[in-house]
Formats: structure tokens, C-alpha cells, sequence
């Protein structure tokens, strides 16, 4: 029912070969839990598993799944099976597999369709990838503003029981019983959604606002359709990121957003569900960012090793050529080094409060613009507001390890140590503040500027800094050990 | 309409006091928009913006804010207006608000409320903080199973004129009148996500199912709830935290889950605004701990340079003080460091690429956790995988750098480095990997034990495994240096 976690797992029951209790265990657990366990499994194992369901079973598990996953599915299931999984999808649903496959695969499952709907599939991904438009549930019921309640509800009743779904050509439905049949358990979820916001346009399909289902129902009779619309009738062109269209359905509480042409005829819906699989998607791919590799498509589980070296190598072989940079800077300090060793010994730690604080500002900023709490233009704020925290910050660090450095070695050495620290935190800050409004005002994925990318930067100038402030204040010690 | 960024800012037109100007502004965008821009404004600003607002949009503005923002403009408020604003909201939010505003305050505001109000929120206030039962919109209209649909959506009409939102009492509604405005403004945004969904119970509340209102709507005459009713009845405790709640609610497409008590018996709604507001937060924790510091309340540009310090200054403290542990590293070999000062040019680079290794682990394995695509019992699979990532990396890695310190330095120095880089690579990933799976189990928050921590803990381990590798490979080196 809940998401707990099952007793014995069924991984667990599959590696045993125990296929009667992984049955049990599958018929025990909710479609959406069970799509959920196929994240910790292999290939095989999703296989073996999924032949254990039943098809109406199956075909619900294959929704609730990720593209990938549906793509690993396919791939072990015969070609008549194939279609029918792959029939079963939501239009939107099916584009964003198609993009999954290999391409003789993926015209393979296009044509299996029958022509109306895949004409529908086309459309779709005729719009650029990771646009508004690919993820659109298309050509929705309309309502015209001068429709009663009565007339509203009864053309919303029509449509649905005409196409099984709202918007979905009949002849679809007609062709081909296996699509039927799988829209019908489609719109046991996709479909609340859809329906739940109902866009209202003039004769010419231009949008002009929308009404929701539970306005409609909870209306008096007779009320007009133009009386219970939303005044703010929020919208997103086809051409515009998800993120974007996403983000207004969260901050505006919506639970369908009218994607529009550029002449502002309505096109299709993106509904919450899609939304939040954007927002969550977009979260895991800042969270690998910032820890400096690429995302991965598949569950961690799932991937392979050699999948995970490689969106973690690339960025490890970036970042160790930038480190050459530190070699640089201490070897033009190795007299220094040589003469006053004790200095060595404090690197890793001015080092590494530096790749702290710059990634702390990093990832502050970096979540500010993901939420648009901050934009480029914004760069001299965020400076001012980092130089003030870092130096704060600094003065305290360095006023707190003074006595520890003071009473360990002598007043000298705490002292550099101490305004090194200082130095290398407000530098850090900006650094790490910075950084990720020049990536986005680049284009960039702001996230890249963050920790990794920051700390790396930060080691190679904070050296400099300590090498400054070592040669000013031990100038004395450092010549006599060289100049005698 | 869209997200767009406004070509004049209205932080600009009141900076300059252009209140003309700014009241312009305010009527062109939406509320969501106006909302949004808030979040970039000072308390001074934002007070004055949202004293330009007619009272209605006022209402709606007040709504979209975070609810720390909204304590802000309560303060700034007259006491009259206050109670006002704080009405309009509906009961979750009002629990959320009061628990962001002082005692006293809060006090006055739920004495301003309605008795029978009051009680409810007093209800919602006794459920634990982040609970899935302080979320909840409480007492919704509930459907028996042998209703038809005619029946069911007569009811949820006639409660809905009733209460102007489905389950609030009506003599709120009559005692105040400002209650039934707020309540009505309220329900154009909340609301349709509430009706959405309608729990179906026995005639003891029992939850048995739930069925969708577009279900309902697009039915034939006559059909019965029953038929309607999903089959799979996901629900949460009210007890269970907020985090679960929403996860299930994005991972099952739901747009409203049912929240029942320890006997199964229906307590109240989750809307999906709400489930994408925790998943919402719950993603900047993360971002914000990933990168070593603990999250902000109020968005970056709003907190104050104090704020932004001390919820930094905090881990920055403990990891300085962890980071003495490198001291000791350093100077137990500072003999060593002394006879080959070479050794000493690689130290940031070495720790450097460790931190990165092991950052790149953990945020893989923070967001899986997140996601729930790891659980702790997996840690065996974790290690295993990191073991083998962190393997190939360390050795790839290791052939990049060889021939260019080879080149740079010696063959001694090119493989002492080499294969030290082999060493940090697995260790910091089995370190990165592991660490977060062990901070779960402990309960405390994985994300803490990412980025910063990791790094630091890596950097004492590492160096001890490169003076390991060169007592090992320049042994000789060492003891003419140090024994002659």
C-alpha cells in the first residue's frame, strides 16, 4: 500500500529462483511499488519478473516505469508483446521511449501503430527535444465561454466516451482492440489530470483562459463557462523548455498547463504528473552536476560500471589537467617550500576550507537559479552579498584556530595561517558565487560551476594567496633559510 | 503570463519610487509572477509592493509566497489586515505560517480565527512538524461504494455550496465574512486539486478506494461508484512523514492522496500542490547540505549576509577542525616531505582529485537514496560497484599523468603519483558511496555526509596513502636524504 519496503526482497526471490513467492510478492505490491523494485534490478531480472505478471499487471508496471527501463523491457519482450506495451502508452509517453531506441527499433514500434496515431507520435516529436511540446497530452477538449455548466459537462462526457481518452481519434480505438484497451487502463491515470483542467477558447482555438473540472461540477446550473474561468490564464509556447513550462505549473499550483502555437491557438496540455517527472529530473541531474559528473539515465543500480566511469571520467580527466595548475603555483613556491617546510604541512588544510567555502556559495546560488530566485543580472548582489559572508566567515575561522596554530607552532606561522584563511574564504565565496551566473548567462548548466569545478579553481588561487601572505609576513625566515 | 523576466524590475521602480510606475507593473503580471519577484525583494520592498495591490489580488499574491515571506509581510501589516491575509489561507497553510511566526503572534492570529476554525487547525498543529498529517486538507466530502454517479455528484455539489470548500464549516463561513471571501479566492487554486479526488469509504469512514472526479464526470448515467473506485488504494498514515507522502503521490500520478488514522479511517486530503511544494524543498535541502551547509528558510537573496554565514559557518567550523587531522598526516611525514620536497608539489593535486572521486560517488548515492532507487541494505552493492568504478577511473587516470610527470620529474615520481591516484580513486569512491548509506542508517540526513565531508575525510586518507606508495617506491630517495 504504502511505500514500505517489502519483507524479503524480490531480488532476493528471483536470484533464488523462488518463482512462485516472487509471484506472491508481485501480486502482494501495488503496480507503482513494483515499478519501483524494477530500479534494483537487473535486466534479467526485469525480464524474468515481469513475465511473472499478467498483461492487464504488466501493462500498468510498463507505465509507471522510466523510459529506459521500458526501453530495456522492449528489448527482452517478443515483437507482438512489443506493440502492445508500446500501444498502451499515452501519446507523450510514447515520443519520449521512441527517443530511448535505436532507431530501427523505434520505426519498428511507430509503425506497428495505426495511422491516425501515428501521425498524433509525429507531431510530437516533430517539437525539439526536452521542449513543452514533446511532453503535451495533444488536441484536448475545448469549451467556448458561452457554453452553460450543463453543455460544458455534457461535450466533456461526449468526448470521453467517444475516444476513451479526451482529444484521442476514434479511428484509433476502432482499428485496433489492443489500444483500446490500453487507453482505457491509461486513463486511470494520465487522463485525471487531463481532464481536470479544461481549456477555453474563442472559434479560432485561440486560448482564452481555462476552467476547472471541479469549477464546473460545483457550479449552479446554468452558470456560464465564462464565469468560472481563471482570470490568470497562465501558458507555455510548444518551443519552450519543460523547465520552464514545469516550474510554472508548481509555482502556480496548476494541474494542466495549455501549450499554445505562436498565433496562441491551444495545442495539447502538460499535465502535473509530466511536471513533476521534469522537476525530478532536474533536480537529480543539478545533484550530479554538482558533485561533478554527468547524470545517469538509468537508476544507479541499473547502470553499468563501465556506464558510470564514464559520466564520472570525464569530468575527472577535466579537472585533474586543471590541478596541474596547483603544481604550477607550488613549484614556483618549492625554494619557499624548501626553506620554511613547516608551510607544506598546512596545504591540505587552506586547501580544502577554500574548496569548502566556494562550494557552499556554489551550491546556494546554484539551487537559487534552479528555483529563479536569482538570474544573471543579479551578479553584483550576489558578489557583494559573498565578499561580506566570506570574510565573515574567514575572520571567524581564523580567529578560532589561531590559539590552536599559535600555541602547536608560533606566533609567525598563525598569523600567516590565520589571514590566509581570511584571503582564501571571501575569494572562495565569490568564486563559488559567481561561478554559476557566468555558466548560465553562457548557456550553460549553471550546476557544472559548482563544487568540483569551483574547488579546483579555488586550490590553485588559494595557494597563491598563502604564498603571498607567507612571503609578507615570514619574509625574514624564508630569506634566511635561501639567502644563508 | 509565461515565466518571462519583466523588462524594468520592479525592485528598480521601487528603488527609485516609482510608485506609479511599480503599481503598473503589479497590474500587468499574474500573481504567481508577482509572488515570484517577491522573493527578491527586501522586507521593505516587498511591504511596500504589497501595499500598491488592490486587496484581492493582495489575497492571491499572499497565497503563492513561501510562508516564511508570508511571516514577513505579517509583520508589516496592520493588526486588522493581518487577520484578514491570515483567514484567506486554507487550514494547512495556516498551520504552516504559525509555526514560522513567534509564539505570541501566532497566538493572536488563532484567536482571531473562527472557534470552530481554530479547532481544526489546532488539530492540524497536533500532528508532529513534516508530518504527512499537518500537509493535509482535512474532513473532505466522502463517497460511499453503491452511490451512483448522479448521487456522488450531487453531494459533492451541494457540500461544495455549502462550505464554499469542499469540508470547511459552514459557521466559519456565517460568523465572518471575510472567511467566505478569503475561502472563495482560496478555491480556485487549492481546491481543484481536492476535488479532484474523492476518497470512497464505508459507512465507519474506512478508507476503501478513492475515484477520480473526471471518472466520475465522464461516466455513463447510472454507473456506480464502485466501479469506478481505484483499485489500487495507495494512502498514507497521518503520522508518516511528508517526504514518503509526496514521493508516493509523484511516483503513482496522483493528484490528491488520502491521509487515514491508525484504524484506517479517513483524516483528510494531500493535494498535489502541496506534494510538489515538500518534494520542492526537499530538493534544495539536498542541494544545500550536498554543498556542505544547511538549507536557508528564505530564498538567497532575501536571507541576511548573517544568516547566510551562520548556516555555513557551522560545518565550516567542524570541517576545519576535521581537517587538522591532514596536520598530522603532514607532519608525521614531514621528514620525509623535507628530504624529497617534490613530494609536496602533488599534495593538492592528489587530495584534490580524491575529494573529486569520492564527491562524484557521493552525490550519486545521495540522489539514489533520495529517490529511493538504494536503500542501506544495499551497501554490499554499493561497495562492490564503487570498488570497481573507483578501479578504473584511478587506473585511467593513472596512465593519463604518468608520461607527463614522467616527462615533467622522474620515473620514480610518475609512478609513485600514478599509483597513489590508483589508491585515492577507490578509496575516496568506496568512501563516497558508503558514507551516506551508513549516515541513512544512523538516521540522520544522507546528503550531510556528501561533498565537503567526504572530501575532507578523504584528504587525511589519501595522503596517507601516497606517503605510504612513496616509502614504498623512493624509499631509497627517503633514507639518503634523511639518513645522510
Amino acid at each position: 500500500m504504502t511505500a514500505s519496503p517489502a519483507q524479503t526482497s524480490l531480488k532476493a526471490l528471483l536470484a533464488e529462483r523462488e518463482l512462485d513467492a516472487a509471484r506472491n510478492w508481485l501480486t502482494l505490491e501495488s503496480s507503482v511499488a513494483i515499478a519501483e523494485e524494477f530500479s534494483r534490478l537487473s535486466t534479467a531480472e526485469m525480464a524474468a519478473a515481469f513475465r511473472l505478471l499478467d498483461k492487464e499487471r504488466a501493462l500498468s508496471v510498463f507505465e509507471f516505469v522510466d523510459p529506459p527501463i521500458q526501453a530495456d523491457l522492449l528489448e527482452g519482450l517478443r515483437e507482438e508483446e512489443t506493440g502492445e506495451m508500446f500501444s498502451s502508452l499515452a501519446p507523450d509517453d510514447q515520443a519520449e521511449l521512441l527517443d530511448e531506441m535505436p532507431a530501427k527499433v523505434a520505426a519498428r514500434l511507430l509503425e506497428g501503430l495505426p495511422e491516425s496515431r501515428r501521425a498524433v507520435v509525429g507531431d510530437l516529436l516533430g517539437y525539439p527535444a526536452e521542449s513543452a511540446g514533446r511532453l503535451m497530452v495533444p488536441t484536448p477538449t475545448v469549451l467556448m465561454p458561452d457554453a452553460t455548466r450543463e453543455q460544458a459537462l455534457e461535450k466533456i462526457q461526449r468526448n470521453a466516451a467517444h475516444h476513451a481518452m479526451a482529444g484521442y481519434d476514434t479511428e484509433a480505438a476502432d482499428e485496433d482492440q489492443n489500444i483500446e484497451e490500453g487507453e482505457r487502463s491509461r486513463s486511470l491515470t494520465h487522463a485525471h489530470a487531463e481532464i481536470a483542467v479544461i481549456p477555453v477558447t474563442d472559434d479560432t482555438r485561440k486560448l482564452l483562459g481555462t476552467v476547472a473540472l471541479s469549477a464546473l461540477v460545483t457550479a449552479p446550473i446554468g452558470t456560464c463557462v465564462r464565469d468560472l474561468m481563471h482570470a490568470e490564464k497562465h501558458h507555455v509556447r510548444a518551443a519552450e523548455d519543460q523547465e520552464v513550462a514545469a516550474r510554472l505549473m508548481q509555482e502556480s499550483d496548476m494541474l494542466a498547463l495549455p501549450v499554445v502555437d505562436d498565433e496562441g491557438r491551444i495545442l495539447g496540455l502538460i499535465t502535473v504528473d509530466d511536471a513533476m517527472e521534469v522537476l525530478e529530473f532536474e533536480a537529480t541531474e543539478d545533484a550530479y552536476r554538482s558533485g561533478g559528473s554527468e547524470p545517469l539515465k538509468e537508476p544507479y543500480l541499473t547502470a553499468t560500471v563501465m556506464t558510470l566511469a564514464r559520466k564520472r571520467g570525464v569530468w575527472l580527466v577535466i579537472l585533474i589537467l586543471a590541478a596541474f595548475l596547483t603544481i604550477n603555483v607550488m613549484e614556483i613556491f618549492e625554494a619557499t617550500l624548501e626553506a620554511v617546510v613547516v608551510l607544506s604541512v598546512f596545504v591540505p588544510m587552506i586547501i580544502g576550507t577554500g574548496g569548502n567555502a566556494g562550494s557552499q556559495a556554489a551550491s546556494s546560488v546554484v539551487r537559487a537559479l534552479a528555483v529563479d530566485e536569482v538570474r544573471p543580472g543579479d551578479i553584483v548582489r550576489v558578489i557583494w552579498r559573498e565578499v561580506r559572508v566570506g570574510f565573515l566567515l574567514g575572520c571567524f575561522l581564523g580567529l578560532l584556530i589561531f590559539p590552536v596554530i599559535f600555541f602547536l607552532y608560533e606566533g609567525t606561522v598563525a598569523a600567516t595561517i590565520s589571514l590566509t584563511i581570511v584571503g582564501v574564504c571571501t575569494w572562495a565565496c565569490i568564486v563559488g558565487g559567481v561561478l554559476p551566473l557566468i555558466g548560465r548567462k553562457l548557456g550553460a548548466d549553471p550546476a557544472v560551476f559548482s563544487t568540483p569545478v569551483v574547488s579546483t579553481l579555488v586550490d590553485a588561487t588559494g595557494l597563491l594567496i598563502y604564498f603571498s601572505v607567507a612571503g609578507l609576513l615570514m619574509a625574514d625566515q624564508i630569506s634566511a633559510a635561501t639567502g644563508g
